[in-house]
């Protein structure tokens, strides 16, 4: 497509935008993520000299084709919503208005980094307002869509409010606090009858911030026998964490022990396949339980693993002029021209680029000319920023069954856009229709 | 838990095996993929300057800790299973057998290397049956876990019989085969009367290997114009694609109107969220489709998007004497020992590495001493091995519809083992026990 617009002189500016078409099963919400490594992709968009060879040895291609796409550079504008901040279905996430070839090479990088991010923050706001207020670690490394996901997820988890990850890259990448427990292994590293030696060896090396896995045998006795490692080494014990069986029963047994032990500040840590559900549920059930650890089905959504996330043409220039674009396949009509999200109390209003709304306009400018020019949002601060919009968010919508979707409905000049341009007869300004 | 075990000297060898408890729902058989970036990976391990320095910030760790790191090389053997090979659930995939430091470090970048490719493989293995002989593309890069999961998305799917992709990346670094088509904003990007034109320009530029994508405003319009645009430029048409609408009656129409136009030779490809099932229920109604663009679906295992493997220590020194380890947390018992596979036509037997088993063996060494000590096959090698699996299994368990587990038991000699472990005093050559 790009060889054919270069080739037909048909690299006038455009306008794309990125926005999912209906929120996932069980989502009132989406929380935002993977701007800025959208916008760093983009600013870092060419084509290298091993690109460029291999294309040579396609077929397919012209050299003067070839020679464009070497010096090829995004020189374009992008406006987009701040990560961190939660939207609704169908309207744009990000604007990417550019030359046609820049603007059409760049949608499928955009789409996954965005798709990934968006999709990952959405599922843990959900997890961490099931958990009430108890942290909720990332654990999810290992059952990801490759190890190279583990950084977007963690820092995806992090702004949607989880307290940190177990993925210790993303510390040394992005500053996001890390964390660690034990493995069952660990504990069968000292033998057949070594747990408590393993434990007092534990609480030793990291005294004040061991977390003892107690279920490699039987937790109740592993509860017993972290309590007397304890004791013997004379370190407090900071943490236990469970990983099998009947979490709120074994919560309850564990506090029982480490209440009567005297060990009333021992934290208790759950794992093992925990969702928002699970979470709830022991939340709700009282289980004493002050943290999670929660893996794939954050780190996959597991429940809904796909964000519809589209990247369309909304506006072009057609002789010298800039003309709203629809596009009308069955399902998959677009809304036509470039625009604004305007936020209420009450919902979002997707209205045009430039028209009067009332609300708080969400997408701002991020990039001019092919430059940031905004200055973006520490990690801390998108996580902040997502907090308060989540608190501002009405339960309903927030809920984790059955929410209600955050609404959004059309602007009336978008409306009157739309009608003009499925009845081309009835509207003045022109557009692309059949 | 590395420094304690560097601590406390417990750096002796240990094995760890991967390996899938349970078979996600509707999947009779995995199909392994990931092994070839799991050496890759196991090769190249080690902790780069930055890394180190990162470390020594954190207040963890001891500087002997950290010295041995900066030297630390994988120095162990692995043992796997070929990829493209077909397996249930419970067997090993693959075998670490390592310093513990060593083989412990790596487990959370195996597992998600080879869950990942693993994943796709088995669920492009049931794509590429509906498909009854069609060509399948993974057209899914879009809506990936970030874009990094492309190229080896493409890579399982290929293995799994999947004709090729449209992530071009993975055809440069991997030789896999690419193909495009065009989207909606090419055909919109020729203005509001341009639909014909679009398509002209397309079969001028590509002569022979142009597929117009024909739904943009009116299906049956969109294939009158293509006959046209063939037609005024005398450009054979090779295919067009249908991405919206009833898959079923858009094709047959589509079919009726080239074949009436003698364009008996142009092929009919379709796309729009398809996944197993909605392929095989157009190749049941004898829809005239050609061939399969497959994204998100078969990109991220939509239906069934986690891959729950595991990788747990089965064997160590203790004392200098390896002893089998078995795991007995409720519902994450393990199986003790090193263990061989044994290939039968009906089903696998799972023993012990030394005992006497009938069936072909189906893990090989693959590296030995932190070398690898094989001959990986070639990505087409891959490929064909794994169609003569799949071509070996049961119709019962390659059926997409509830489909039968491929059969996996367990050797009499390792049934002895997990005996002899519950109930230590019945063994005579020891084991870890509660």
């Amino acid at each position: 497509m790009a060889q054919s617009f270069w080739r037909h002189d048909r690299t006038g500016r455009v306008s794309f935008e990125l926005f999912v078409r209906t929120l996932p099963p069980h989502r009132g919400y989406l929380v935002t993520g993977g701007l800025e490594q959208a916008l760093a992709y983009l600013i870092g968009l060419r084509f290298t000299d091993g690109d460029l060879a291999y294309l040579r040895q396609q077929s397919l291609y012209q050299k003067g084709f070839i020679d464009h796409l070497a010096g090829l550079r995004f020189s374009g504008d992008v406006d987009a919503i701040p990560e961190g901040t939660v939207v609704g279905a169908n309207i744009p996430l990000l604007r990417v208005t550019a030359p046609r070839i820049e603007a059409t090479l760049v949608e499928s990088a955009l789409l996954a980094l965005i798709n990934h991010q968006t999709l990952i923050a959405s599922k843990t706001a959900r997890i961490v307002d099931a958990a009430a207020g108890r942290p909720v670690w990332d654990f999810s490394l290992r059952r990801l869509h490759g190890p190279d996901a583990a950084v977007p997820v963690a820092r995806a988890a992090y702004i949607a409010g989880a307290a940190g990850t177990s993925t210790v890259i993303a510390g040394r990448l992005l500053g996001i606090p890390t964390t660690g427990t034990m493995a069952h292994h660990y504990v069968l590293a000292f033998g057949p009858d070594g747990e408590q030696d393993a434990f007092e060896q534990f609480l030793l090396d990291y005294p004040g911030r061991a977390t003892l896995l107690v279920d490699t045998y039987d937790v109740d006795r592993g509860v017993t026998r972290a309590i007397a490692a304890s004791r013997a080494t004379g370190v407090p014990l900071a943490a236990v964490r469970l990983d099998s069986g009947d979490l709120i029963a074994c919560a309850r047994s564990a506090r029982a022990a480490l209440d009567a032990a005297g060990m009333t500040e021992t934290r208790i840590l759950a794992s093992n396949d925990l969702d928002e559900y699970r979470i709830a549920a022991a939340v709700v059930a009282g289980a004493p339980v002050d943290a999670f650890g929660v893996g794939t089905m954050l780190g996959t959504s597991a429940d809904a693993p796909v964000l519809p996330g589209v990247y369309k043409l909304v506006a072009q220039e057609i002789d010298g002029r800039v003309v709203p674009v629809m596009k009308f396949s069955p399902e998959k009509e677009t809304d036509p021209g470039t625009h604004q999200v305007f936020r209420t109390e009450a919902g979002d209003v997707l209205g045009l680029v430039g028209e009067r709304v009332e609300g708080r306009p969400l997408l701002v400018a991020v990039v001019r000319g092919g430059n940031v020019c905004a200055e973006l949002p520490s990690l801390d601060g998108i996580r902040e920023h997502c907090r308060a919009e989540r608190d501002a968010l009405p339960q309903e919508v927030r809920r984790i069954d059955d929410p209600r979707p955050w609404p959004v409905r059309r602007s009336r000049g978008l409306a009157a856009l739309r009608g003009g341009l499925r009845h081309p007869a009835a509207v003045a300004t022109g557009g692309t229709t059949p």
